[in-house]
């Protein structure tokens, strides 16, 4: 009996090459392509697969599954890589390693392979993803081991009548699901380039957008956007109804050289409107719903949960741990923020919530203060002291003696 | 004889009738204002504390000091109070605090004296730097002290001939320097209500700004700007060129409700377009010149220093050590950054550094490349090893034995 | 109607006085004692509070809530305050007060009193416990706020017939529950003085235990200590008994010059021989049964939580989350550990646990070994490569040209 | 003309045999061997490499510059992995690295090697410390090479004529040098052993230990000890000494089951006793000449510090500013301890410094107190202030409307 492999299968021509570079192998290959909200007609991709070959081809669509067991996880946690990179892909990869190890076990095959290359931060996602969910599974990275040039691939897929895609040329490295779009590669691999507009395609240039400002009011709900101007939706659907609205107004581009997990630095685009505004208006409620002492230390639990997300840690006791904290400390995150959208702009022009611990009679600089100012000299006196002692040694005044 | 006290006065109406009060209550006044680049005719004030009766009237320009000593440090650290306050008030205090320790010495004065009120951060800052340089010396807050209501002042202010100046039925509590202005009270008390335009001086609303972007070469040296578009500038007047630049482009507005180290929370406006271009283009430039660890480790020394200037220790030995640090970190940041402005877009267009760790070779995806990808086998399967041991025993899948 | 205050009373010199005091001022006093392991006779405390005049005197035993609600969290997250001070009486504060508030509320009482010093740490912990739980309730300080000397509270007690203790020239100032024993004052002020016998009461001098060790066996489940040799206890019964086994071998002594709360250091004698010997056993244990990551980072969740529970703040959004995180942490946490117990010594000698991550098929160097020595070379390329890349340019060296 | 190898010669079986191993694939062999104050006899050594086939035989006395260079940074940042090893070998290895460096350039070498297996943590440290130092020089690695079995092993010495150490059938991998002594396998592979007698070397059994308690004064200045009893010395010779004196107190024994930077558990068993000696008393003193708010930031920089370290990264931008800013924190840990040894035990009976914080006319209870109890109630209204307003909110109760 042939070996099974399940594949991650995009439709692209590194894994349409690769379920014939299997079949050449001897193994039988069962396709697998997750919908994950990129947008992408998957009715063809599944055809195309068996087309290649593939003795099953399975298109499921995981779009809400990814919003509310993964890109919420993001949401709490103000996830975010470097301070810069919202988790795009690094997001889809356990949901999708997840739906390969069901799928292996379900069709009784002991591979699954990926076609990621061997110098990116994908494969070891996958790789580490899969061993978590079960160890007795090995992984096959054809595209990593077989070290074709472009050219050699294409001589082989035209060997193999395999078809060659209109936009081969394209200079780009492209990954895109709900939560945003990332590109790599050509013009971009030197950081001194700018951008050239063709890089972008959820987002006009912020000098074509809209002339007019557009205000939205926001709902959360325990730290998940509920609602836009008052009607709910689920959480994938407002995320791709926020890509578009805030998409349309430049909001969202993001440049940035990371430090990759396999030790170099690479130049990334990325595209993520809905993220932005989701973010920029959950920070802005947490402002009023999270204590201080939460507000300080919270960073430290996001920081370390985006570093293991990023790292293809998504499933592992650490994780866990981090995921089950974020939430918990996003119970008081419900209420309303207003935003208005122009032309690359996320603006907050008001927040508030039934949660609110903003104090406007302790606030007040009017005759209605509740603060006891008075009580600042005994706070300042003690608050200084560890000062004052050591000022005193340095200084050789003796106070209290 | 008289007891002597040195005031931080600024010419408005509260350090003018404390003036008089002191006067009222036997001291002699000596009184102090520092330029700190916050742009206003500092001859005037010097005359009216003479006319209000101090006995001496000191003016200093700290502008250069102010920006080589202080801000140079807020800029090496990425300085941001909960991720979004660029410290504009807590990096003058220590300086003035350090000037008016200084002139009392030197005035052979008992006393120092300030004009905040009891439920701000600046009392705390003034009263802790004042103690951490000279612990003999006492520190009085007469309007935290008197307690009167606005219109109690100005009775009293009347009846010692104080002249009460055009803009005091201004809502608004600002204060500025080189690195920005901060507004609060009034309208804004109400973190619902969105900044009406008056609440804003150095920055035009995005809508109003050119219809042109405008492109910026910004020069650094060791984590300093030293040069826009090729012209070299000290720190300070590079700053001020930044903000007219920038402020014109509306860029630089900030709303955030922050939490006080009294305790409260309070909703702040700030402006700070020169800093928002700075931070900006020098983050990006770190991108390509600290290494990984370094990139990682950094903004766990940056957060403590901001929190250490917010809370008025920027005299303590914590503090020393962590300017130390993050000079020290600075060193290889050196280099160019393109930027475009364009409604309140600060856009990095490319980065370049002759310290640059990005490796083209090690990046490309084209036939240069020169990363040895099949060293990805080895090294995930050791870094998935711990994941791998955990999954075993979860499992029950027994790979050793 | 008289109004009601509820006194958190010890049965000492300066609570009787306090209630003395109470009712001079026209207040109606309702004693509380809790026992929290201290082993002393509270039937005494009891009557005695009775006796000074209170109208009703309540005597809880809350050993067990002490154990299973406030140490365990302790032990879950190895909490040391300073990486020295296992947190003896900051952990009964907030059960005390919670008990406070609950009386406070039954007897419809407005005011809730402690006899706490106004330098100390406890003074704050139970104000702000108190007002987190119930922010109506006034808190009273008698002791703080008469400012008595020593002598003038003995006239006091004197004059009104207050019995004064036979111990009362104790140099020493104590505190104890379950959990240990702290000690500070007199001879111990001076940080160079070696602390006199006299000073501890748990553990005997490690010169005078006994000359053979005495090795244990101690069981854990998820984090918590559940048997001794096999024999199951209740968490508080389980540290009791350590107390007294552990205290026979001078197990547990600490002196610590310690950083308060309200700004000054002072040093203090701990005596905690059951938790000395609990958190070593179990840190230990964690090295097998957590995974590297969580291993690496619980110590900041730890050091958190410690602080805060320093600080007085329990009860409060932050700790809550962080006391979530460490439990969560430690349901691999169940084996057993071996100890041996010699002259202040607590010695572990062997570990296991179904749950170990130790393999030792991969730990080997025989002939078993089955660790991949050849993925290491793919590990260090990748692993060691920012570091060639940082030492290209500093050298000048081009590799990859 | 032959390639040339710079070899890390230690005088064992691996390594002799790695020499003729290089000498049979054509290659000239300099060996080289380091006294890191581990007490072996290196003039056998020496020899031994020439007679192995050596074209030259370095052996270098680095004593001095270890304690200098290495061991000092790990004394200022009380570096500790996993808060228990304090850094043995990995100490050690940048500064061989260093020298096998700097002979390789001195002798033209292009190769330098070392004799490590592939699972261990100094592969990686030799690796890429060398890398860092120069990276146009390539690592050889012929132990991780040639795979053979023990067996395999002794029969291609036996062949060679190379001696078989007489202690061949020890069970034991043992490193050693002037800061403690690692040791590991055998028996000790399963962590349920207790480590039998002979796997220590430097230290006593507690129980074998004198039954006279020794007191010990200790000097220091800025961070390091300088003195014993008053009698200075030079710093490496301060640690040997400790060691042999605490050694014979049965101090400084260390089991640890460890996360190895290559993704294993493994069981090592230490001894420092000198280490434990110094840093105990360290860490004291600075308990009162640090500051509050170093001594609880300061265990983050040791933490990575230590981390750092132990992964081999001591040649990196970002160790070098750990080490700059945990000296520059040092400087005020100047002072005296007094020190008991005693069967195991390391007991600071007093502590003094002519930088000490610890004030006692504030920390005492004393009527000479000095500290302003009144300003306690303010502190605690402005400190508790954010937990008031979270429980107001929580329970309803409005106290300010």
């Amino acid at each position: 009996m042939k070996e099974k492999v399940v594949l991650a299968y995009s439709g692209g021509l590194d894994t349409s090459v690769t379920i014939q570079w299997f079949i050449d192998k001897g193994y039988e290959v069962v396709a697998v392509c997750l919908d994950v909200g990129e947008g992408k007609d998957l009715d063809l991709v599944h055809q195309k697969a068996l087309d290649m070959g593939a003795s099953e081809s399975h298109v499921i669509d995981t779009t809400k599954e990814f919003a509310d067991e993964f890109v919420a996880y993001a949401i709490y946690g103000n996830a975010m890589y470097e301070q810069k990179y919202p988790l795009v892909s690094a997001l889809s990869r356990p949901l999708i390693s997840k739906k390969l190890v069901e799928i292996a076990h379900h069709s009784n095959a002991d591979y699954v392979a990926h076609g990621c290359t061997g110098k990116g931060n994908d494969q070891v996602r996958f790789e580490v993803a899969i061993q978590s969910l079960d160890p007795s599974l090995k992984v096959l990275a054809p595209v990593r081991e077989w070290t074709w040039s472009r050219e050699e691939e294409i001589d082989y897929a035209k060997e193999k009548n395999i078809p060659i895609p209109i936009d081969l040329d394209s200079p780009y490295s492209i990954d895109q699901n709900l939560w945003g779009r990332s590109n790599e590669c050509g013009v971009l691999e030197d950081p001194w380039n700018q951008p050239p507009e063709d890089a972008y395609d959820l987002t006009v240039n912020i000098q074509d957008a809209p002339d007019e400002a557009e205000e939205l009011l926001i709902t959360f709900e325990n730290g998940l956007p509920k609602a836009i101007n008052g009607v709910n939706y689920n959480l994938d659907d407002l995320i791709i109804k926020l890509n578009e609205i805030a998409g349309a107004h430049g909001i969202g581009r993001i440049d940035h050289v990371e430090n990759r997990l396999v030790g170099i630095k690479s130049r990334e685009i990325y595209e993520t409107p809905g993220a932005k505004v989701i973010l920029t208006a959950k920070h802005d409620l947490e402002t009023i719903t999270l204590t201080k002492d939460i507000a300080h230390f919270k960073p430290v639990i996001e920081q370390k949960f985006a570093e293991q997300v990023y790292n293809g840690l998504w499933f592992s006791p650490l994780s866990d741990s981090l995921r089950g904290m974020l939430k918990d400390m996003q119970n008081p995150v419900t209420g309303e923020v207003r935003i208005s959208l122009y032309k690359g702009n996320v603006t907050v022009t008001g927040r508030r919530s039934d949660n609110s611990l903003y104090n406007e009679k302790l606030a007040t600089y009017t005759k209605e203060d509740a603060f006891n100012q008075n009580a600042s000299v005994g706070f300042i006196e003690i608050f200084g002291l560890p000062t004052k002692v050591k000022s005193m040694l340095d200084s050789g005044v003796k106070l209290y003696d």
